[in-house]
């Protein structure tokens, strides 16, 4: 026994490897999801693998991030979507409906199955007891075509909660707490497992709230257990057959423990630029707001929403304020208009935004130039509000709805007492936005509008690799400078002729045209290249671009991967020093590639210029070298057959 | 007596003039209103006339365009007007109060008064009973100073509505019906005064889609008495106090009478690519759509969306339809919300955005490539909903919801019963999101973000004016080929530096810099240059690229008008064939310039690369000489001392 609850849901998933802590597993998964902006490109590769039909128990096709649609750009990206989805038996979301993590929460989400998504806060539903993790959408699309997915195996570490949240302390304050205890690099190579007495007072919305920012701890996931309370949950949506009773055995052994005593938490808030700055709301209060906005996936449940519209009921936003209120799918929006809340919010002043991403990933509501924006977001990124210059903080609904009646950051607790929802009654859904597949999908048509163009696919590598150092940057460097993502170009996420125009365009401009201009290449860097986001768009272009290898003195995890999926080597000095010894423009050769890659890690290049030899490591598994001996994990997929290991 | 309403309206306030047909005239103007898109420029120029407080009764500034707001440029603009408005004795609609014909509509009309306003749609205050017309900015900023507007005195043409309109023909199918008749061009130098037993069936919603679509015929404005159904209208809004009636002399005599029989009026559609392309959407049902759209300043009231509501109550959207709602304000989303309505929208599948003008601007909502899109609008133009290849049908909410049922074009006719609504129940005002400017303003600091750029100032014509000719361009050149406008410059409507870079992009891309270069010049054009869109912008951004003349063959009769007010010389060939002796670079020169101006109407100018001189005209009121003279309107005011005929 002494079991864990992740290992218990990985064990029953597991095709290949063992559950120690550092090693490769592969496991099957049950449900997968994307949203659009990854989406486009994941059924592209999908189409590739050439599967009449997914593999998967569920999967679903949502639109949440490009719902401005200020271009033809993004109508085209969801007809694409949505006719791909209905050929090979996938679910769609239509734009509207909702942020995916939400509505995949409400609607299909079941205790104790594995989730893949092509989103980073695909966590969320661990909320209700799932294992969901976020990744690539190349390894989405895998996932749908019956493969499983590969991971190196975590450690478990406990979270104990303990005892009861205190007046306006709320389920935000916790995520905050271990946030601020661990900061966003504790929980790389982690699972978070949540257990403890703290948890009977903990509905699913709070803890789903949780587990969605769990991503920003770098976590792989973060899981609770399936009890009372999730059953409850289930019951009032009318899906209590899907409950199942779910915990880690009484006398689990955890790698690591973190305990969190619920009757000291006050509210707190994350200030300006990381998620992990987090300080009590009372020890910078007062300080004016610009804008407040509410939702986004980490805090725009019925619940949420609920207690925002008691606070504002009756009362006036402080005119100095823009007030934003997205609600998280359109059943929340719903029962908010049948309760009676969605009067009073209206009534308060609050804009209501349609139910999606909206601001949390700056497509729309860019604060003021240097304004003060307080969200209940996961995510604080300087310049990610669309604003470069806006001061962007993060807190609970609470925090929000109080301080944009003040007009100021205020502590609740000044305020008088917090409002009771009743989430018992049951809740009405609304499907009317779904569009399930047809039970025969061959004819449906794909529709491909001018803006979705082939991707780039890799090829194997040459027996003789020779290329020109095209680029040579510093530590750090993330997917963001890599491949910039924004209002504008985040259209054109299925476009990676014109997205590669943009590649590295904060860094050196001239990068795309001198790449195309050399016929690719590669690029040199410092320690932690591809930090931040999942986007294989960092990939994608560089591929497009010609770019064969990228030499650093180290990476960062999932662009690691990204790049062995797209059959572009990842290489680390092996002399972290000789990095000084390449400069721009110096060709290298690799010669005898293949033979260099399959008989260990290290792999000599030559500078032509210099005629120095340098050492190269490639650290990888077995499976990874054959992937990128096959030329990208597409080619590896066609060529093996289908998938070995499901 | 025998007088006409308009006449009335016109008396009442006029200043200089006589009422005749052609002759210039100038009027008292009691409110004005402005919306972002215009607002910030109109505002700058407000300040630099230097007036401490607006001395009309009323005047109110929308932020109704730009509310996706995905740049901080938006945000900045928003709280610039929301400042200079508090220092100016000026009302602050805040993003997401609505759409501002709707907002003026229903809070600050008065029948008998004369509004101004800085946007086209201006004329939908007279459905109420209101002289409202639309006009540039600067009109606008001087109206708002105390000065009279001056225009040509219009015809006045009578629309005599008999009858009662048939089961499912709507107050759209009245206004597609006249712009059936007499086309886009049909109104210019027009007044459209609505009379007959047919009004007793019309409600001020419905008059107020009327005047608003009669924009489209080119009329200076249009206009219904104010009756017993206005009255209703106010007591309902709370406002019976501003009610009083007016209405023609029973032996009025109109210049032009029009006649429209309700009874024989069906269900019709306007065919891309222009509003009178008129035929009745039962010779074109069954043709596939792929996004409806409900909104817009002509049918975006709590009449219209109940109706919408109560088609599509218990229903589903088709499952490959995007249909979007925009509520015209947010008094209409609050009555929505508080009916039920608003549930019932939802359960339907329809996406509800904020309360603004959206997509009928191209804000969002771009249809899919060569998609079919069905609106409520009152605009089809070519390109205007964001996507070049869209074919964007107008029509009644009665149609548009119909056929986001059906997915394909469909006469509703077919359908059954029409809605019944009752609109004696009193409305619930909203005043959350406006914002009255305090009593004493002197001490308001006004913000101006990083995006509010000074605005170019014209400078006295010099004695002898020398230019090359910069550019020359053909017939029916549209504002919109002058100065482009979209989601993407739309937020720089207060940055001419940076709008002036696109300044005639489509046409010649090399433009603004070889303006730029030469240090101004000349352009040269066919007929009808200058027509659509009244945007100064157009005027502007020539004259900070040093534009000092436009030589055509005929104006555009709005853009003529903002040429002169920005000191910029709009000559006519004497001779059109001229317009084949002038090639692009030749340098021409007027000399005495100042004498030639206020001597009569024929100038010349002398070819120095051919040695030929051309005969020009400059066709202008006394009025307009002197405001040319005086580097434009800005320094006539200022030079004048104030407003000598106020």
């Amino acid at each position: 026994m002494n079991k864990t609850l992740a290992a218990k849901i990985l064990d029953a998933h597991l095709v290949s490897g063992r559950l120690v802590a550092g090693e490769e597993i592969g496991i099957r998964i049950d449900q997968t999801l994307t949203q659009d902006s990854t989406g486009t490109m994941a059924y592209l590769q999908l189409e590739a693998m050439e599967i009449p039909r997914v593999k998967t128990k569920l999967s679903v096709a949502f639109v949440d991030h490009n719902t401005l649609q200020s271009g033809f750009e993004n109508a085209d990206d969801h007809l694409y979507i949505q006719t791909v989805a209905a050929k090979h038996g996938i679910v769609f979301s239509k734009p509207g409906n909702g942020i995916c993590h939400q509505v995949q929460l409400e609607r299909f989400s079941h205790p104790g199955w594995t989730l893949l998504g092509s989103d980073s806060h695909t966590p969320t539903g661990g909320g209700i007891g799932m294992l969901a993790i976020g990744a690539g959408g190349l390894d989405v699309a895998v996932a749908m075509a019956g493969g499983a997915y590969y991971l190196t195996m975590p450690k478990i570490c406990q979270v104990e909660l303990t005892g009861k949240l205190p007046a306006w302390a709320a389920a935000k304050d916790i995520i905050l707490e271990v946030l601020r205890r661990l900061t966003v690099k504790g929980g790389v190579g982690r699972i978070f497992e949540y257990t403890g007495d703290g948890l009977a007072g903990l509905t699913v919305p709070e803890r789903a709230t949780i587990t969605n920012m769990g991503a920003e701890l770098g976590a792989t996931t973060s899981l609770f257990p399936s009890d009372a309370t999730t059953q409850a949950f289930l019951s009032a949506l009318g899906r209590g057959a899907d409950w199942l009773p779910l915990t880690a055995d009484a006398d689990a052994v955890y790698d690591e423990t973190v305990t969190i005593r619920l009757d000291e938490l006050e509210p707190l808030v994350a200030l300006p630029h990381s998620p992990d700055n987090v300080v009590p709301v009372a020890s910078v209060a007062g300080s004016k707001v610009d804008q407040v906005a509410i939702g986004s996936c980490t805090n725009s449940s019925y619940l949420d929403l609920s207690k925002v519209a008691k606070i504002l009921a009756g009362k006036r936003v402080h005119p100095e304020v823009s007030l934003v209120i997205a609600p998280g799918s359109r059943q929340v929006l719903g029962m908010l208009a049948d309760s009676g809340a969605l009067s009073s919010l209206l009534r308060s002043g609050a804009r209501i935004l349609e139910c999606a991403c909206g601001p949390c990933i700056g497509m729309g509501q860019a604060p003021k130039s240097g304004g003060v924006s307080l969200r209940t977001f996961n995510r604080n990124f300087a310049g990610r509000s669309g604003t470069p210059d806006a001061k962007v903080y993060l807190c609970s609904p609470e925090v929000a709805a109080v301080s944009a009646l003040t007009g100021k950051l205020s502590d609740p607790r000044d305020y008088g007492h917090p409002p009771v929802i009743d989430l018992n009654t049951p809740f009405v859904g609304d499907d009317n936005l779904l569009v399930f597949p047809p039970e025969q999908g061959q004819t449906v048509e794909v529709v491909r509008g001018p803006n979705i163009k082939p991707f780039p696919v890799a090829k194997q590598p040459p027996v003789t690799l020779t290329g020109a150092v095209l680029l040579k940057v510093g530590d750090n460097i993330t997917t963001d400078h890599i491949m910039p993502s924004h209002a504008h170009l985040l259209p054109y996420r299925s476009n990676i002729p014109h997205l590669a125009k943009y590649c590295f365009s904060g860094v050196d401009a001239d990068f795309p045209a001198r790449a195309l201009a050399q016929g690719g290449g590669l690029i040199v860097a410092g320690a932690n290249y591809g930090q931040g986001s999942s986007r294989e768009h960092a990939a994608l272009a560089p591929l497009y671009l010609g770019v064969k290898g990228v030499i650093a003195q180290s990476f960062a995890r999932i662009h690691r991967a990204n790049l062995i999926n797209f059959g572009i080597l990842p290489l680390i000095f092996a002399n972290p020093g000789d990095y000084d010894k390449l400069a721009q423009s110096d060709v290298l050769t690799i010669d005898a590639l293949h033979t260099q890659v399959q008989k260990g890690e290290l792999i000599t290049a030559a500078n032509t210029a210099s005629g120095q030899e340098i050492p190269l490591r490639l650290v990888a598994t077995s499976r990874e070298k054959e992937i990128i001996l096959a030329g990208g994990l597409l080619n590896f997929t066609r060529q093996t057959g289908g998938f070995r290991f499901s």
